[in-house]
């Protein structure tokens, strides 16, 4: 048998820390005993717990002790990281540690470096001095660059659960197609108002439905309002944003009128034309060809527009980074001071998003699609709320919430 | 090679009656001929066609004449119905001709009659005296009762294309989730106002999940307002909106406050037993137990309340029809004089409905999932109108247009 | 402040208890003093926990007990039961105790009596000599009869997670559209062998869709190895399994041919028809009307089929139970002895099985709908995989399993 | 009141084209007199009509012609079309045409010819001979390039449907999840083979659900038995085929065990280094580092792979093109001489595809979500079969289907 010691410290029991690392030994087939507990006697209070690991084979308790690592267990007797150079530009050493989206901490020399950027699904990359670490891509690294390597040496520190329980943002909650929305939806716009009056920021990544289906103007609404500080989108929304406000239809459907008949898929094209003559949206405003909707509403609210190209893209317009990398780049400069996330139906640019969020930013995903609520708050441990819902109504009420913070919610109640 | 004759008349470009037959010829391996054909020269104007279609086998042409009749077709040389008794009671004839949910006439004694109360799947009896015929389920019919067999002698006429071409009422069209939904709102509105001012009949039909979303405020609102007469529905809508009368919860979650935390879901049980020591909810409006809400509004208003019974049901409550075939009775009765059906959220009670509603009825479906809607439009020609969205926010804005009719759908642009 | 002590037992950490109770007690804004806490050093050892509990309110207090209560804490210092006659025939008395799926215990003179047939949703009845007790529907009470009052002197056991750490259930998990699932029916398959050498027994709930989707022949496998004891089902499955078996057609569709084509939508009418007229499907099997299919393996195997009625039915056949009460009661009486449940593509008699199963019962629930398994799987704490795919392939690919357990699993792999 | 006359020739009633072009007049409030008609006596027979067209503006008139020119019709007195030199590279001039997915032909000086590569949304340009014309996006354009503009001059040629009425591609038509399968999968697999035997071109696009399934090992098959010679997909299928061909797992997921356990999340980026590091799958193949999976048949087959990135990638892999617009350059190319798409799992890749696909390409559609397969097939008038099912255990049986062409389907009933 192979055992190792490791420790648990703060909120293990309420974060729900201690089970699931128990779990994570039992599901493996290994065994554990407790060697001591200290459960906080009142809610402020931490706890800890000193765990022996056991396994049948030394590969088994390695790859147990990395689980438990991503949990915040710390193997005793803790060691100095196990560093290696890149063998080549852009490629990471063999064994390369692998991070989560969780806050990470290495030691070396002896002394915890925090790991800046956390960000999932990266490498570590230790600066020349070994004072200071940080999360890199597979395009950040160079030849010679020292990562960090193996298991060893590395503390993670799980998001712990918000003591605030009036917030919606204790959980990692989804409110179904079949529960009510008012309330989620009231505290959402709270949140948003206090994120505004604290200077923070909120960043919007939307898809295209959400013109279509006739949401633009709240959009736009929200955006004169200060409430957004960051757009992340793609040419398609743009496009029949500016589509709307050049001839006042969507895909070629009637946005005002009846949604039944179709006119003009040409529409879009159209549109797109004419921005490429003008050469920009910023250039499309200034000529007075677009003087309305979202994009509109953002060159004159100073709103930072990152619109990243897709094979499907029908143009696209001046100003659409088409490189996927390039794109990854700028919206990860662009995430790194933010508060808050609305993701509205975009899958595309919201698991991008999702991939390089800092742990620390709160996230609220709306969607009619259950499954894509699921799949976007899942990497969440808490601070994620998902709406399954129509994004047009949602958008609706969220902005009514916004301007009137003290009407009820209901138009219907109201009168 | 067997052929028969074929006549087609009336709006049969138009309608897409004329493609269609030609369709069901051609799938089936069969061939035609066009013997004659006048297309009306102006959009009042109707068409003619006579088609002479021809088969390998007799048996194939048999079942393609059946075929082809459903699309209004009728066999040139028109024969009387055949007729047959029925050998025992609730068990028609071998062969007995199913009917479609169309206007069917049938040829007796060479006169034609008009066959009541059209309804899917049923068979058709004739009266002892020969001068009347009737659709008939299978509860409906006793040994003897003369029944009509085989496809001889039976003419069906389509509904034809409303020649209104601004209602939306005019498709069987599905507004989906990526669509912009107020215009419909909107045009479902006037089409219910239009019906209150001509003492039409509006039936709701619903399922739980109203009250879970918490649009129940709405739907109260609607029936207060008059634009409801009948509501079709289960014991769980009605637990669970007296649930909410009585302590404000749905199902244990909170339908004002925060949705996110679950209390109480005992409430939905001893909201039942209240209701059966009351004696029923008409009694306990009137020991004023029950002071709001839905079931409130109905007896106020006098609206028709129809509650069937389902394997799932907690309780139920009194009043509940727990027979199936006696449910079906009731529904049917009261289906006969409607102008509208809305259906929301129920595909079991919307199914029911489907299964007999008239084919001249109107039919807005709304539900969150695609699939739901399109099964409940799929069996209309047209009159049919989906739209794959919440359900709360749509009766929000929906009751919002009928309160106020003059005011702009959107809370947003009317500040 | 009022406080109260609770007491936790058993493995109170592995299976999640202990964090939930605290969980309850901080999101209701109560607070907590472990007094005591004793952690099992290995994972066979039982965990014991002394907690005291404290909140603003006596309300709030009594409240949150019974939380606590359903995750298995016992309040220290234990009294009897509080017991009240119901005041009328199928009315329960006010304040009636509201049961959950968990075995439940009342303290009565001193003593704890373990309730009988533990059910959801009921109230508990106590027998005239207080020597036992026993979950009751509101149909199953008589004036005069004992029930449970208030939460006083009620022991709940919660189901403690499986120690066989290599069977899929011990947990409650669901493969999702985007995961392999040969494994897990693999599983499945194992877990079913395993019950019929044991003489187990497998109840299999499915809808019609079973039929549509071509599957019924790998059911009529099925219970032709001896799969299967009992199939719950509705008019509708046994109407187009009839259909197939006459006509090769379901709902018109050809199984065998070309899906694209339709033909006969009377052939499920005709059908009806036929069994009706031979006085049911027992009949019908014995005159040699019908000689394949699901309901004549059913008829030969001895399966005891329960077949209820809805509203959308056609007909129905003879054996229908037409009467939602009457239905739930048959049921109930065939789920006490179950070992393993198979729930395929059937809301509405999934929900109702799921509404009485004993908490010990395993659940496999299959439906292309991931919505649809969510709501299957949510009420139970373990013993529940659901896999989100179509039926038609996976009742395929099990049976396969199950005649040939020893072959791999994919046939292409086979080759 | 402006009036028109234009002709239709062809199937004109068989396929639809009457019906939808007379609709389009009556939607738009338009009136219309049929000044001839000559419907084809037989089935081989084409049809004739001119009709005249009128309508209250001259816009509505041009606008009608335009939509009633993309059914086909031709206005009589043709013109030549209408050219303009581009104003800028990338630039088209106002009011050029935008293409259909249909086969177009332009009148220059008197003569028709006809437009090459076929694609929805581009524009039509001139040589500067006049003799030749072919679609073109916005980067095809360089600045005085001849662009056609306005709607003169223009024929469209809607595909007609097939007259083989066996085959499952003369319509345009799904499967839904709750109708049988394995018919059309038959069928696939009898085209499959047909486009083999002729030497055809079958594309498959796929996404990266197709491995966490488990269905590589089909895809692998079907490549090694020559049935693939094109592969559309992201850095994502090819990194999670890696890493199942590396370590056994998709995303951390083991297929071949059970599914419930999760091992090891940075398997694919270990696989994703490897690859970095070897310099590519060519190369990764040709060091014996991948000696299994898609990709490694792909390259032993000489299977044509186009991957493209997008910004969720992880990565990418050495060979994936992160341009979005080279992306669509290279498919683009690789579309022209395909006879078959088989869309699995993927909606950006298959979106990008069905943009630019010529009309006569068949394409079969397989996804769980019936959302994405509508989407999908939507665009295509014929030749699109969708279908609503798991791509696993579809893949299975295609490929059972291919081996093994004379066995029964079902696994089932073959023993």
């Amino acid at each position: 048998m192979f055992s190792e010691t490791v420790e648990l410290r703060g909120h293990i029991i309420d974060s729900l820390i201690l089970p699931k690392v128990l779990d994570e030994i039992l599901t493996r087939g290994a065994g554990f005993k407790i060697a001591e507990i200290k459960v906080g006697q009142n809610r402020v209070d931490q706890s800890y717990a000193r765990i022996e690991v056991s396994a049948s084979s030394e590969e088994t308790l390695a790859e147990m002790l990395l689980r438990l690592r991503q949990h915040g267990a710390e193997v005793i007797e803790r060691a100095d990281v196990q560093l290696a150079p890149a063998p080549a530009d852009g490629v990471f050493p063999e064994n390369f540690y692998v991070t989560t989206n969780q806050q990470t901490f290495v030691q070396i020399a002896g002394k915890e470096v925090s790991v800046e950027s956390p960000m999932i699904d990266s490498a570590i990359a230790v600066s020349a001095d070994k004072r200071s670490a940080r999360s890199v891509k597979f395009y950040d690294i160079h030849e010679g660059d020292i990562v960090v390597v193996g298991q060893q040496g590395i503390r993670v520190e799980p998001v712990q659960r918000d003591t605030d329980r009036t917030s919606i943002f204790q959980f990692n909650a989804t409110v179904s197609a079949e529960m009510p929305k008012t309330a989620t939806i009231r505290e959402v716009a709270r949140e948003m108002q206090r994120v505004r009056q604290r200077k923070g920021k909120i960043l919007v990544v939307a898809g295209p439905s959400l013109v279509h289906t006739g949401a633009g103007d709240h959009l736009e609404k929200l955006i004169s309002l200060g409430f957004v500080q960051r757009l992340f989108t793609g040419n398609g929304l743009a496009v029949y944003d500016i589509e709307s406000a050049l001839y006042g239809t969507s895909l070629g459907v009637n946005l005002k009128g009846g949604a039944l008949v179709e006119a003009g898929h040409e529409n879009h094209m159209h549109a797109i034309n004419r921005i490429r003559q003008a050469g920009g949206i910023q250039a499309a405003v200034d000529q007075k060809i677009v003087t309305r909707g979202i994009m509109h509403a953002c060159v004159r609210q100073g709103v930072d527009i990152v619109l990243s190209g897709s094979i499907r893209d029908d143009g696209p317009i001046p100003g659409v980074t088409t490189d996927a990398l390039e794109a990854q780049r700028i919206m990860r400069d662009k995430l790194r001071d933010l508060t808050l996330v609305l993701m509205m139906g975009s899958m595309l640019h919201s698991l991008a998003v999702a991939n390089m969020v800092p742990p620390s930013v709160k996230i609220v995903c709306v969607d009619i699609d259950p499954r894509a609520v699921a799949r976007l708050t899942s990497r969440q441990t808490f601070r994620a709320v998902g709406l399954v819902t129509d994004i047009e109504p949602f958008l609706r009420e969220l902005t009514q919430q916004l301007e009137h913070p003290d009407a009820t919610s209901s138009g219907v109640s109201a009168s």
